[in-house]
C-alpha cells in the first residue's frame, strides 16, 4: 500500500464528496474536544437480504442501537459526526480495484438476476448483496474513516461508529462473511497515509478485534505493517470456526517486517465468558498494546460474542464490553473508536453498545462480578498466546514465570524437555532394562526411542509400538501439598508398566513436539534462517516412526504387533500404515487423542480401510472439539470407530487405552485391581 | 475488632464533633454523586517539627499539592468535603486506648519537655509531635474517614483527601514513621462496622498502598480479616528498608483467616519505575483485585516513589501514578479515594497529585512512553509475588505459564526439580563416576549428595566439598534459536569439572530449597497443618551438611579440604564451620552469594574468626543489595572479605569461584584458556 494521490488529481468521484475535515468541523467544532462523538445513518439500512430469509445481519441491528443509546440519554451527551460516503481512491488504499468494480457492477445488474447473483454469493463468500449495497458500504467506510479522523485529530475526545455492513471480514481482493469494504482497515490506511503535519496523522494504530469471529481481513491488511497492530480474540476451534483457516491461530504473529502485531486469542470451544476476556486482556492483550503504545486505538466492535448472541455462542456481559472498553481507553491519550462489526441479536448488540458507549462518556463501570473465574480453555488458550508472543514483546518475556535468559554466555544451559528425557531413560533403563535406539531426523526436535531387550528375542508374543507426546507441564493444585510449584504430569510410564504385566515387548518413541518447540520454532526471526512453519515437527516424528518399523518392528520375532498412538504419535502411526505394510502383523491400533483432528481412516486402498475399520479404536476426551461444539460438523467424516471417553484430561483417556487394547486382542479381561472399573464409554460415531 | 457501640451510648467527646452525613451533605447534595471530592483545610500544616531540622514530612505538603491543583483548575471542578476530626472511639477501633492517651499527654507537656520527647521519639520511632500534633492527626483521621463515608455513600463519585500526618506505618499499639494514627484503616474500619442498611457500609475494601515504604500498620490492623485486600509496593531490600522488617516480603500473604489478603510487591532495590509499577499492576495486582472485587477502594498515596523525591529513590511520573488510578477506577463502580501518605519532595507531589487527581476528574491520561520497560528486579519480583499469591487467588494460578493441576488422580507425576537431579545423578555418573550419598532431613525438601570414588581414596590430595543451590530456570532468548521456552541455568557441572581437571576429590551437596519449594510451603494452608515457616528448608540443609561432614569429610583421607558455598550453600557451610572443628583441615572457604544476605564472621571464638578471615573470601554479584542502595548500612559489619564481581548473574560469579580457590590455596595460576580472565574484581570492605 503507498500513500494515496492528492485528491486533487483525482478523477471526479462518482457521488458528491462531503469535505472531511469540513463536515465535522460543522457537528464537533473546538470546544467537542472533550465529548464522544457517534455516527448513526438510517441509510445504512438500505443494505438488505433480497431473499427474504430472515438474514441475521438485518438492517435493524443499528437502529436498535441507536434507540438504545437514545433511550439512555447517551446520544443527548454525544456529538454527532455525519455519514459520508468513501470515495474510490480511499477504498483501494486497501482494497483491489477489481473488487469496487466487481460490486459495482453486480449492484446494477436487473433484480432477478441479482437476486440470482446474491444467493450463489451467500454459497460461495457468506455475503449478500441488493441495489444499495455499495452506497451503504460506502457509507460505512466512510463514516468510520471520519469518526477515526475527528478523533486522531483531536476534534472529539472518543466514539463509535453505529454502521453496517460490517468490515473485518472483507480482504484486500474480495468482499466475504457479510463484509464488502474493510471499514476500519481503510480507515486506519488513510490516517497512516496522511501526509506529516496532518492534525489527523497517526503513527502506530491498536485494533483490537472483539468480534466473535477472526478478522481475517483486517489481519491480512496490515499482515506485514509493524504501524498497526491487530488483536483478536475470537472462536477458533481448531480452524473450524468461520472463517474456517488457520490464520486465527495463536501462532499467526504477522509477516517478517511486522512479527508480533498480529496477535490473535483463538478461543477453543464456545462458551467463553467475561473472566476469560479479562483474563486475556490482563495476561497479555494490555501489556502488548502498552508496550505498543498506539496513538489512535480502534475497537472493531463485533457484538457477536455477548450473552444471547444467536451465532456467536459466548457469554460476554456488558460489562464485559464495558471493562474491556475502560481498559482500551488508557492508551492513546483515550483516543478510542468503537465501530460496528457483527452481533445479531437484537436486545444483545443493543445493551452492549450500550454499556461501551456509557463507558466512552465516562460514566462509573458496572461493578465486576464476584465469583466469576477463567475457564481452564480459556487460561490454556491465553498461556500459548503468551508463548507465542514472548519473542516479539518485553512484556511477554517478563511475565513469564522465570526470568529471561542471562545475556552472559559461558554457563551450561538444560531445557525441561530434555531433563526429562534423560531423568525418564535413567528411569526406564532401572525399571525395565530398556535401551536406547538411534534418534534419526532434525537433532534440536528431540525424540526419544526406547525398547526393551525382549523386542528382538525369539519367543515373544506381542510387541507394543508405543508412539506419544511427552506429559504436560502443570502447577501445583495449592491444596495439596505435596505437589511442587511446577510438575509434569505423565502416564507412559504407566502404559510401559501394564505392557510389562501383559508380557508384551515394548518399544517406546516419545517426542518432546511441545510447547517449547512452537516457541522455539516461532522464534526464528526471518533474518538469516528461512521462516519455519509446523512441517518439521510431524516430518521428523514420522521419519523417525518409519525408522523404528524399518529396523525394529520388521526384525523382530514377535508374532503380533499392537499401535498406541497418542497426541502427535496418532499421525506418526497412520504415517506407518499408509506407507508400509502393516496388516499381517498388527492386530490393533489404539489412538488416543489431546485436542487435536482425528486422523482420517487411511482410504488409499479398500482392503486397508476395511483392516483400519476392523482393528483400530479411537479414544477422546470428553470436551475434544468434536463435541465442544458443532457434532454434526464432524459426522460423516471417516474418522474410524471413536469413543468419547469420560474424562477431559488426555492422560486419564491414555490409562483407558489399557481396555481398549485388551478388548482389541481378544485378551483375558484385566485383571482385578484396587479401583473399580469406569462406565463403558458411548460410541459415538462410526465411518 | 468488633462494631462500634452506636454513638448514643458513648460518652461526649472532647472536641464539638461534626455529624458526617449533614456535613457532606451540604456541602454535597445528590447532584454531586458524579463530581469528585477533595478535602484540604490548612489547620493540618499546624503539626511541625519543633526541632526547626527541615525535617521532610514538612507542613507545605500539603499546601503545595492544593495549589497546584487550583492553578490547574482542578478545584473549580471539585466538591470540597469539609475537615473534621476523628473521635477517640473512631480511632480506638483500630489503635488501642493508651495510645490515644499517651499521646494526647505528651503534646500537653510544657515546649521544652515536649522538644525533649519529641527528639527522642524521633531517634526511637521516627515521629516528632508538637503541641498540635495530635489535633492535626485528628482531623487527618477524620478528613479521610469522611471522605471515604462520601464515596462509599455515592454522595460523590471518588475523591482526594489532601492531609496529614500521614497513617500508614501507624500500627494499632504505636504511632511510628511520621504517622500518628492510620487514617486509612480507622476509615476502612469505620466503614466496615456500619451498620446493615447504612449508605456507606462496605463489605470488602481494597486498600492500595504505593507509598514507597512498606504500610505496616495498614497490613497489622487487617493482616486476619479477609474483607479487606491491602495491596503495597514499596522498596524492601531484603528488609532493610523502612520500616525495615521481614513483615512487607512477598511471602507475607495474610493470616489464617485472610490468607491472600496482604500482597506484597517487595521491590528489591531502588530505581523502580513505571515500567515496574504498570508490569505489577498488570501481571498481579489488578487480576487479583477483580477476583477480590472490592465496593471500595483506597489508594494509600504516598508520592516518595515519585521521580525526584528525596528519601524514595524510585522514578515513577506522574503519567505512571495517572495509569495506576486509571487501572484502580475500574474497580468497585469507580469509588475510589486517595488519601495522602509519604512523599517528600514538594514539585514531586504536587506533579503527582496533579496527575492523580485528573484521572479522578475523568481527563484523558497522558500517553504511556514508547520504550520503557520492566527491569529484570522488577520482572523477578513480579514473578515471586504470582507464586506467592498462587495458592489464594484462582487468576494467579491461571496466569502461570502452566495449565492448573488436572483434578483426576492416577497419572503418575514428577517435579522439574525432581528430574534435573535425577539428570543430573545420571550425567554425573556417566561422567565422574560420582555415587549418592544418604540424604537425611525432610524428604520433601530433596538434596542432593554425590561424591567422587577419589573422597575416600588414600593419597587423595584435595576434596572439595561444594554445597549449592540447583540452577535457575529461565525462559529462553528469543533471539537464540538453539534456546528452548524453559530451561535451567546451571554452573555447577562445571565446577566439578574444574575440581576434576585441578585432581581433587568432589563431594557435592545439591539442594532444590527453590521457588517450588517455597511456593509448596506458602501453599499449605492453615487447616490441618501447622503454619510453616522458612526454618525447616534451612534446618534441613544444615542437617545434611553436617552429616557429609561427620560421615565422609572426617573419614575422606584427604590432606586438604576445600569449602565453596553457594545461594543457600553458604549458610549451610557456616553452620558446618561453626560446629566443627574444621581449622585444620579445611584450608579454604569461597562464599558466592546470590542476592541473599552474606553470612557472618563466625565471632564464637577469636581463632576460628581470625582463621576465617584469613582463609576465606565472599564474592557476591555486582548487584547484590550490599551495593545497591545504602553502602554505609552495610558497612561496618563483619563480612569478612567481600569481592565485587563484574557480573550480576550469580551463576557467572561461581564461575570466577575457580580463581578464588586458586588463590586461596596458593595454587599455579590457571592455564591459559580461549577466554582472557577478567579484571581484578574490587576489594569494597573488609571486617
Amino acid at each position: 500500500m503507498t500513500t494515496a494521490p492528492p485528491s486533487s488529481s483525482l478523477p471526479p468521484p462518482a457521488t458528491p464528496p462531503v469535505d472531511t475535515q469540513e463536515g465535522i468541523a460543522l457537528a464537533a467544532p473546538r470546544s467537542f474536544a472533550h465529548a464522544t462523538g457517534f455516527v448513526y445513518d438510517a441509510r445504512m439500512m438500505m443494505h438488505a437480504t433480497l431473499a427474504d430469509d430472515g438474514h441475521p445481519e438485518q438492517p435493524q441491528r443499528i437502529a436498535r442501537i441507536f434507540e438504545m443509546l437514545q433511550r439512555h440519554g447517551c446520544i443527548d451527551r454525544m456529538v454527532r459526526i455525519p455519514a459520508r460516503e468513501a470515495l474510490r481512491h480511499e477504498v483501494e488504499s486497501v482494497h483491489q480495484p477489481q473488487l469496487w468494480d466487481r460490486f459495482e457492477s453486480i449492484v446494477k445488474l436487473p433484480v432477478d438476476q441479482l437476486k440470482a447473483y446474491s444467493n450463489d454469493l451467500e454459497i460461495s463468500s457468506s455475503l449478500y448483496l441488493n441495489m444499495h449495497s455499495t452506497y451503504c458500504a460506502r457509507l460505512a467506510c466512510g463514516s468510520v474513516m471520519d469518526m477515526c479522523s475527528a478523533v486522531a485529530a483531536g476534534r472529539v475526545r472518543n466514539g463509535i461508529a453505529i454502521v453496517r455492513p460490517p468490515g473485518h471480514h472483507a480482504e484486500p481482493d474480495s468482499g466475504t462473511g457479510f463484509c464488502l469494504y474493510n471499514n476500519v482497515a481503510v480507515a486506519v490506511q488513510h490516517l497512516l497515509d496522511r501526509p506529516p503535519g496532518a492534525a489527523d496523522r497517526v503513527q502506530r494504530v491498536l485494533i483490537l478485534d472483539w468480534d466473535v469471529h477472526h478478522g481475517n481481513g483486517t489481519q491480512r491488511a496490515f499482515w506485514n505493517d509493524p504501524r498497526v497492530l491487530y488483536v483478536s480474540l475470537h472462536r477458533y476451534e481448531n480452524g473450524t470456526f468461520y472463517p474456517g483457516t488457520h490464520y486465527g491461530h495463536y501462532d499467526q504473529v504477522g509477516g517478517p517486517q511486522a512479527l508480533g502485531t498480529s496477535v490473535n486469542v483463538p478461543w477453543p470451544c464456545a462458551g467463553m465468558n467475561d473472566a476469560d476476556y479479562l483474563h486475556a486482556f490482563q495476561r497479555c492483550i494490555m501489556p502488548i498494546a502498552y508496550e505498543f503504545s498506539p496513538d489512535l486505538v480502534i475497537i472493531s466492535a463485533g457484538f457477536d460474542a455477548a450473552v444471547g448472541d444467536i451465532l456467536g455462542g459466548c457469554l460476554v456481559s456488558p460489562t464485559g464490553y464495558a471493562h474491556m472498553t475502560h481498559q482500551l481507553a488508557s492508551l492513546a491519550r483515550g483516543k478510542l473508536v468503537v465501530a460496528l462489526e457483527g452481533g445479531y441479536t437484537l436486545d444483545a448488540i443493543a445493551s452492549s453498545a450500550l454499556a461501551v458507549t456509557q463507558t466512552l462518556l465516562g460514566d462509573p463501570l458496572p461493578p465486576w462480578p464476584t465469583g466469576l473465574s477463567c475457564s481452564m480453555a480459556g487460561a490454556d488458550t491465553v498461556a500459548r498466546v503468551v508463548r507465542a508472543q514472548a519473542p516479539y514483546w518485553a512484556c511477554m518475556r517478563q511475565s513469564l514465570d522465570y526470568p529471561p535468559a542471562p545475556k552472559e554466555a559461558g554457563v551450561a544451559t538444560w531445557a525441561t524437555d530434555e531433563l526429562y528425557l534423560d531423568a525418564r531413560a535413567a528411569r526406564l533403563w532401572a525399571n525395565h532394562q530398556m535401551m536406547p535406539l538411534p534418534a534419526v531426523g532434525d537433532a534440536l526436535l528431540r525424540n526419544q526411542a526406547l525398547c526393551t531387550p525382549s523386542t528382538m528375542m525369539p519367543g515373544t508374543q506381542t510387541l507394543l509400538v508405543f508412539v506419544h507426546d511427552m506429559g504436560t507441564w502443570h502447577i501445583g493444585d495449592p491444596d495439596d501439598p505435596q505437589q511442587p510449584a511446577l510438575f509434569l504430569a505423565d502416564a507412559a510410564d504407566d502404559m510401559i508398566q501394564w505392557a510389562h504385566t501383559r508380557g508384551f515387548a515394548c518399544l517406546d518413541l516419545c517426542t518432546t513436539q511441545s510447547v517449547s518447540v512452537r516457541m522455539l520454532r516461532n522464534g526464528e526471526r526471518d533474518k538469516a534462517l528461512p521462516r519455519p512453519d509446523a512441517k518439521p515437527v510431524k516430518t521428523t516424528l514420522e521419519a523417525q516412526a518409519l525408522y523404528i518399523w524399518d529396523h525394529v518392528c520388521a526384525l523382530s520375532p514377535a508374532q503380533q504387533i499392537v499401535f498406541l498412538g497418542f497426541g502427535s504419535g496418532c499421525d506418526a502411526l497412520m504415517h506407518i500404515i499408509a506407507n508400509r505394510v502393516v496388516q499381517d502383523r498388527v492386530k490393533a491400533v489404539v489412538q488416543v487423542m489431546g485436542l487435536q483432528p482425528i486422523p482420517l481412516v487411511p482410504k488409499q486402498r479398500q482392503e486397508l480401510k476395511a483392516w483400519y475399520l476392523e482393528h483400530s479404536l479411537v479414544l477422546c476426551p470428553c470436551d475434544h472439539p468434536l463435541y465442544t461444539w458443532n457434532e454434526q460438523q464432524a459426522s460423516g467424516k471417516r474418522l474410524g470407530r471413536v469413543q468419547r471417553a469420560l474424562e477431559s484430561n488426555p492422560m486419564q483417556v491414555l490409562l483407558r487405552a489399557k481396555d481398549a487394547l485388551d478388548t482389541l486382542l481378544g485378551a483375558p479381561t484385566a485383571p482385578p485391581t484396587a479401583t473399580p472399573a469406569p462406565p463403558a464409554p458411548v460410541v459415538t460415531s462410526a465411518s
